[in-house]
């Protein structure tokens, strides 16, 4: 075969120094969901086909979908959230409720590939299942405020609205339910073009002016969340689903504050209007205030999807965080501090006579806990197993020949100063640990 | 919906309990291979059919395929060494040889399910690329033994054979080299069905009884490997193809008694006759003394593969653990202690009043960094949030009614005896993380 295949567009491999990253920020995650209880799952990357349609709308086209061996309609898994329904509709008997799990797994998209978009991604989510208290809402705001802030995100903020206040503007405006969608789509831009942008954008749809002004005028009710919801409370007297969201608001907002969420890394935005196919109560959006990073994630209430699947009322609530996205602002800001490799040591090879000697000693490392890699190539040139350990990023090296073997020394090389120090074959384990020591206090 | 899709026969859900175990026997097997410089990688689910056919024999068909919705043939990762070989190919430039790299990622197969058989399973390989040096097969076996002697696995042994000894069994026969096969099939059997039937079996397969004794009495020569390394020198001599299998076979031998690895662990197996197709040099399975376990992995060492993408001579060693299996044990035979729930403590509520008090101490248990899961129903009935404590076993419950925040106490009741002590509300954290240590000394 003349040339490689190639991976396919969308779709990536990971090299070790990514890896090493993508597996830090993985198990921050993971740390941060088990600190507030959510417990991991997994589901399998094919389901069957009906499984996956009828959930995603329009999109459902992307679906990457074929017929089994078994003349099976099946598809891959689409996001983390129409499996964790039909997981929670399967195991009901098994599972605790309220039922707190997170799920970290590669979903799998046909979209146009682009900068920052595959057709293999990895989603992150936490989400709470059987409980319609906003405690639950809480919960998984304060889990993606505490994810964010492990990883040392600059700037970002969760915005916080409520369907029910969403769906209530058709009504204040005065026109028919259909146009809802439209005042969300205007709305929406508010920050971006302003409030002439969005009222012509509302008129040029077909939104009486005065109606307009009405929708514009509530979403830019300013203050304290306390005092924006005592004045919403007042404008929408008499809109009973307006006072449902306004009531679920309120407690979701005094929540956050008795857990002590850091009121920096989240606020109140009424013109927030994403989801709504989707969602039944609060939504949210995790947004950097970096306009080169936008948005972190997305998620809300959805209290009827896992019905669909099992018949009953199981209301749930959740977050999913964007992985590739976080993990391209992380290498891009150099938020984290990953190795570039594992090893803390690479044991050099003198020559064919001295194998069994360097051989001895990296297993004499490993068992005391130290990742040690050995070179096991065919060509034993000190300067190119030097060159290894450059290129990968080792601290050090160990070099023993026959002079170190018959003295019983064996030489510690830094490899960022090339500064050589001789050590007793005996202390060569004490002596890697206590520079690894001085290393971590240095950091 | 009636009733709710379920998974596809041969896949899985995996509940929170039984990822626990599978998180930390992963993670532990990470930690052994990155002692041993082992990186990680990852690679697409799905890749271009082309990589995958043409490598797997006949057994191809169990592919899943497709096509795409750019009408291009795609298949689903059918193990991980082929996306290796075509990983190392397009990334040659990038990457430091000898290449060590782990990889533990599900793979398909649409195989008949049956016990212990899935159609989506994990995988976990270690493999070093670009050395023919035994060095390298020394440590892919080293690496394997540290792995499954750090989950406990009881009495396993890895078996090495050579692959060019293997070859030379139908020149010392006298037969021709199309009749290999059979030999190997019969000989993989000695131990399972005698000496005897070994005979029987080659001579049924057209075997003469004379050249069939000659392999039999090949394959039974024992001793220690030096002796038997030495007979098999004596016995084979001129034989071009043994004389290296035994040459590479004494420094295999050779290396890993040199690096401590524990010999109970491994032994040389002049039987063992797996992967005639692929492999090139040693040969290894992973195999537990008790019957009802078997196979815990196999591999060896392919010098052709890489080079079948990259064009290059890119020699190549490793191991591949079956983890299914080896999760299987673990579960049967209780060989990891790992904890059924993350949380350590459940924060109850008392009522609609109390929210706030419970979810201060909730979050300033999470900010001491204790897991701890705050309990997000609608009914604040205490009996029923101690059955959601029992059940997920979760061991302690911390309890504040409006008499312990009266008087700035927060009751801490022991799940497992029901024992109840009332702690100055400030103490809370301490009094936590000073129980937890308790119950790990106590372990």
């Amino acid at each position: 075969m003349a040339r490689a295949p190639q991976v396919l567009k969308g779709m990536r491999d990971f090299l070790p120094e990514q890896m090493l990253l993508r597996q830090h920020v993985l198990s921050t995650f993971r740390g941060v969901f088990e600190r507030y209880g959510f417990e991991p799952i997994e589901t399998p990357v094919i389901e069957y086909l009906e499984t996956l349609t009828g959930k995603y709308g329009e999109d459902e086209k992307l679906i990457y979908s074929f017929q089994d061996r078994g003349e099976r309609n099946v598809g891959l898994r689409y996001d983390l959230t129409v499996p964790l329904a039909r997981f929670v509709a399967n195991h009901r008997n098994d599972l605790t409720f309220p039922f707190k799990r997170y799920h970290i797994a590669p979903v799998f998209r046909a979209d146009r590939p682009q900068r920052g978009r595959y057709r293999e991604f990895w989603q992150c989510d936490a989400d709470i299942v059987g409980t319609k208290s906003m405690m639950a809402d809480a919960e998984v705001v304060s889990v993606w405020i505490d994810a964010l802030s492990a990883i040392n995100m600059p700037g970002f903020v969760v915005h916080i609205n409520h369907r029910k206040l969403l769906m209530s503007l058709a009504e204040v405006a005065g026109v028919p339910d259909d146009q809802t969608p439209t005042i969300h789509r205007a709305i929406d831009k508010l920050a971006k073009i302003g409030e002439d942008g969005v009222l012509k954008e509302m008129q040029s749809n077909g939104i009486p002016e005065d109606a307009a002004r009405r929708v514009l005028d509530l979403v830019s009710i300013t203050g304290e969340p306390g005092e924006v919801f005592d004045e919403l409370a007042r404008r929408l007297a008499g809109n009973s689903m307006a006072e449902e969201g306004i009531s679920e608001m309120r407690s979701l907002f005094d929540f956050l504050d008795k857990m002590g969420a850091d009121s920096s890394h989240y606020t109140l935005d009424l013109t927030l209007a994403r989801g709504l196919d989707y969602y039944t109560g609060p939504v949210f959006e995790a947004m950097s205030v970096d306009a080169n990073i936008g948005s972190l994630g997305g998620a809300g209430r959805y209290d009827g999807l896992v019905g669909m699947f099992s018949g009953e009322d199981l209301p749930a609530t959740g977050c999913s965080l964007g992985l590739e996205r976080i993990f391209d602002v992380i290498q891009e800001k150099n938020l984290v501090a990953a190795p570039s490799t594992v090893s803390k040591v690479l044991v050099t090879v003198f020559n064919g006579d001295t194998i069994g000697e360097s051989l001895a000693l990296v297993g004499e490392l490993r068992r005391a806990g130290v990742e040690s890699d050995i070179y096991s190539g065919e060509k034993f040139d000190l300067r190119r197993q030097l060159q290894y350990a450059n290129r990968k990023g080792i601290p050090r090296t160990l070099i023993l020949g026959p002079d170190e073997i018959q003295t019983g020394q064996v030489i510690v090389r830094e490899m960022s100063t090339g500064d050589q120090q001789s050590v007793d074959r005996a202390n060569v384990a004490e002596a890697i640990h206590s520079a690894l020591r001085a290393d971590r206090a240095a950091d």
